[in-house]
């Protein structure tokens, strides 16, 4: 049985474990007060060259997107993002949790535009009943989306442009960053990001950390007293220095884009694979996820050899499923399934 | 220098460590539902005596609480404790975010008693208004407490009674459940602790995990649908399964209460050493949290070569301070300590 | 100028004027617990048929939609609705605001179906997911809707069946309520309302009261510890006694039902003067809005004599407006409308 | 039956009542945005002397609290207040429920003193672990308080120069505030009140009004989209001129302060009586709520005649009781229960 389910199917990857081995006995401040995070904190600064951003170390992905929006938001604010967005799906209302509606609007292939944001900001300031309705506060996207796209960089800067005029936040979900960063047509990088957004994060869980993600406020002000709010939601790890160890790996001599090229590479040979059969695609994407539209009568006998998950109903006889590669995924599981593919369906 | 600030300075036993080697390329489901969390949760089980629990394992202790607290509460309902209880004092208002309010009781050595729970229940019953006041929803307290007190079984009975006989849920905060299990003095079983508390945890990351607490629901109908709340509040770790190792580790062959039972023992000779010399302690306790009371003239010279914390001012020339012993504290540190007490203080 | 932007334009009627007179010097206990507010609740019960219901009086809308929510839901559960829904749109995130998430129906003339429903409630049930998603845990309904359309005794009585086969509340959102009970074609009465759904309000504010809603459980067990979460929402008015004073009167010899009938019948005269020019309308009700759609180049000059509500654009050259009669609009005011649509649309 | 159990047993004045029969059938835009509100705040700022303070109209006490602390406070952040505060006793947690946690300080005669806070402040600050506990980000105090006392201008300036170093709202519930204002031996004078807090509100409700609250924001920057929150916390009345109504009336040649001072007078009365006889007080105050410490044994009869509240227990024998007068208290009520004093007492 080989698994493409998810992309954290496995611990990590083994720099991370040798570190973990090496640094055990060391004693160290809690709640990452520690050299460890410090470190970690200057590398990330300087992989995505924003030296005057603040930095700070979450566990896990809903935490941090629940953190940093309550911590952007007034009361009467919502967040805006894609229908699909995982807040908005995925979370089990966690920002709603924490007070915030969100502020959905209908997705193209995952992503929402700037002119989408820009409308819905010139309906809310016109409308006269605006008091009685949510204030747009903040923007989130996911780079890359749930569906595996990515923004271009121009749609990145029509998004942050907005942002910027109408002064509210532009967030990035980067769970999945390097995979995002590292695909094949993908004109954004590191430094880009961190120019044309307000606050990201450099997503670790999913991409070869035991778990981690490290939260970027590209400007300082945004990351007023932002502990307090870590703390508040759950999300300080006692042993903080876990956290910094792990993006000390990652970050060190690039192998955190390493690690996702190497996925995304896999990914092509395998949307590769679908497509020398004329299998089509619930969307087109270049990154670590797969989607393709395979007969429900194939699935099955598929199912018995390779894991993947069902996304969604195409139609009677046809279903979207995911394939994920990830950091771990040997080149060997990609053989073995584009055989199947060629041989099966 | 030796610390002895707190029990999280250092990574994890070696075992953890070595499971983490041992399964690193397993692939697993996320978020809990593999097996190595399935069979922590038997191990859990078996140790406290609770066959029909059901276990949970979260990452830390302030996202425990107010998970829990949450998921037992109606919104007009507040959580009894101590108010030196944690959740009062340490956790930026986490309980609060949830939208309750936290009814604190005057503790004394860190406990609160069943006639105080019971006063307080039968005050707001009585109570003209009281649909104006939080009506007590449960009853929180810390086992050992953040004094390192422990209640005795005769205690916890009476808690117990109460609870149920108001039925409400009685939650055990046991972030450091084994160094209160295993102190000298102690009269109460683990299987007692299930038995007389509705919800409790087993505290993992002061007791030789990197992370992670199992939560206990003794009675699986105060469960239901917590994994949805473990999700909302950040707590749903995408690989579980670490959790699950770790307390597959710690439960195996008792080693979580040899680990404690260390830490207290070394506790232990350390009260011994600074009772040898005269010198009072803030409260009288058994488990790894010693409180001497020092004079402040003596605490810069001491904190040259020990790492200690502040804890209060006790007078002009005395202050109360914290040592912590752990699993990973070394017999030479004790050692080192006691005989600096022996010559200096 | 003669108004018709909305049904809260006057005072109250001339009845609630007179009681409030003749009962100011009175002295009553507070917060609702007066003779006043008892007797309200008991005529209430009698007039919708349901001797077990109980009934809690609140100030407006909003608050009163959030609190019976806030009653109903655990922290991981939303509430179920049309996406024009009142609370899905104007009210600012009050739900949301008490933590919960709004899982919005695509709405079919500002109504959802029990099939939609079912299917929610099933697929949620069937995704292997869920956790990380919103459980529905109650449906709200307005009747009449936004858009002054009815739901039919069939479609009601479907969404009863899908409720209470789910075990879920039915909550009717009733601040125009009388207009919807008066209103021509509709074969709901009071007692089926009250038999098919668990908990509705009497709307007041848009119908002859100076403000006030009349909220009914009609199964008791719902409404448990409710007073506390009026308090807590801060919609337990000092003065309760004003809310059952008008309560009283509006249920007084079907004083209520009258009123709203007036504001129908005039409202029909109104549709029937736009039908009579062959103006399209946004929607087909019977209620006391009237959705015309207009060409725009007709709205300046209209606006200058009448008073009414922008709804929606419709195409480059139209518009929906709306206007609204109440219990206080004179018959002379449609005269006057009626003949300005003859001469001048 | 003589009734002095609360100031809100009545409707309203009768200058208030008339106004409602004269303006009734006018027509008015809804939410705060008619012709009476805007008058009546501009009489707020004139008879407080406040020409720049942006007012808000809101129903009720418990509503208005925490809507304004809500609008003030981060998520992580706290309001100061006295343990004896209404926010901290009698609402339901409703600040909680906007996810604040109350900051309660030992009030001395329900006061606390600028000392207090600041000290709260410079603990805050100096703490290590400061980051684990909630922010103090403002104060709230009663003005008079709850126990009818009053803060000295010399006490007020006190708070406002702690709050203004520290750069966090002062904020003062009016619930009574005119009964304060006018108490004899006040030295605070409406413009002194509107320069040493930041927020204030004059209570309607308890002081002759059927209901009602006005909010003044003495820096409008404090106020930024206030009525958004009115919105959410369900306090945005639809008929909102029948607030601005309301304060007209009240503002109108100081019937407001008037009002107030026949109250006042009538505890005056009703403190002289008792003194006469001996009777201690549980406080020594001026306002309209007069604290006798009664025998136990003397509750019975006297409650046979006069209504009263109960207020604490003092010892096995005697207990202390509440009478409040208020606005439309009549002479005779006093006359009669100081000719039981006189005889009973």
């Amino acid at each position: 049985m080989i698994h493409f389910e998810s992309d954290y199917l496995e611990g990590c990857c083994p720099q991370i474990l040798e570190a973990l081995r090496e640094t055990n006995l060391e004693q160290t401040l809690g709640y990452g007060e520690d050299p460890h995070c410090a470190k970690a904190a200057d590398m990330v600064r300087y992989v995505f060259d924003c030296p005057d951003a603040e930095v700070h170390f979450l566990v896990g992905g809903t935490q941090t997107n629940a953190t940093v929006i309550a911590s952007q938001l007034r009361p009467h604010q919502g967040v805006v993002c894609a229908a699909s967005g995982h807040i908005n799906v995925h979370e089990t209302g966690a920002v709603e949790q924490s007070g915030h509606k969100i502020l959905a609007l209908p997705a193209t292939d995952g992503k929402i535009s700037a002119d989408q944001v820009r409308a819905l900001l010139e309906a809310h300031q016109r409308d006269f009943s605006r008091e009685h309705t949510v204030q747009p506060g903040m923007v989130y996207i996911s780079f890359p989306t749930e569906l595996g796209t990515i923004y271009s960089k121009r749609e990145l800067e029509a998004l942050h442009d907005v942002c910027r005029a109408w002064d509210i936040p532009l967030f990035v979900d980067g769970a999945r960053l390097g995979y995002g960063l590292e695909a094949s047509g993908v004109d954004i990088l590191p430094k880009d990001l961190a120019r044309l957004c307000d606050i990201f994060y450099v997503g670790g869980t999913k991409q070869g950390a035991l778990f981690g993600e490290a939260v970027v406020f590209t400007r300082s002000a945004l990351a007023e007293d932002f502990r307090y709010l870590i703390k508040q939601h759950g999300g300080m790890l006692a042993k903080g220095r876990l956290l910094g160890l792990q993006y000390e790996v990652l970050m060190n001599e690039g192998l955190y884009f390493k690690l996702a090229r190497h996925a995304d590479r896999l990914a092509d040979r395998l949307r590769a694979a679908f497509a020398a059969k004329g299998i089509p695609f619930l969307v087109e994407n270049t990154t670590n996820q797969v989607f393709p539209i395979l007969p429900t009568a194939a699935l099955a006998p598929l199912a018995e050899q390779f894991g993947f998950e069902l996304w969604q109903e195409v139609d009677d006889t046809h279903a979207g499923v995911r394939f994920c590669t990830s950091w771990a995924t040997p080149e060997s599981a990609i053989d073995a399934l584009a055989s199947y593919i060629d041989k099966n369906l």
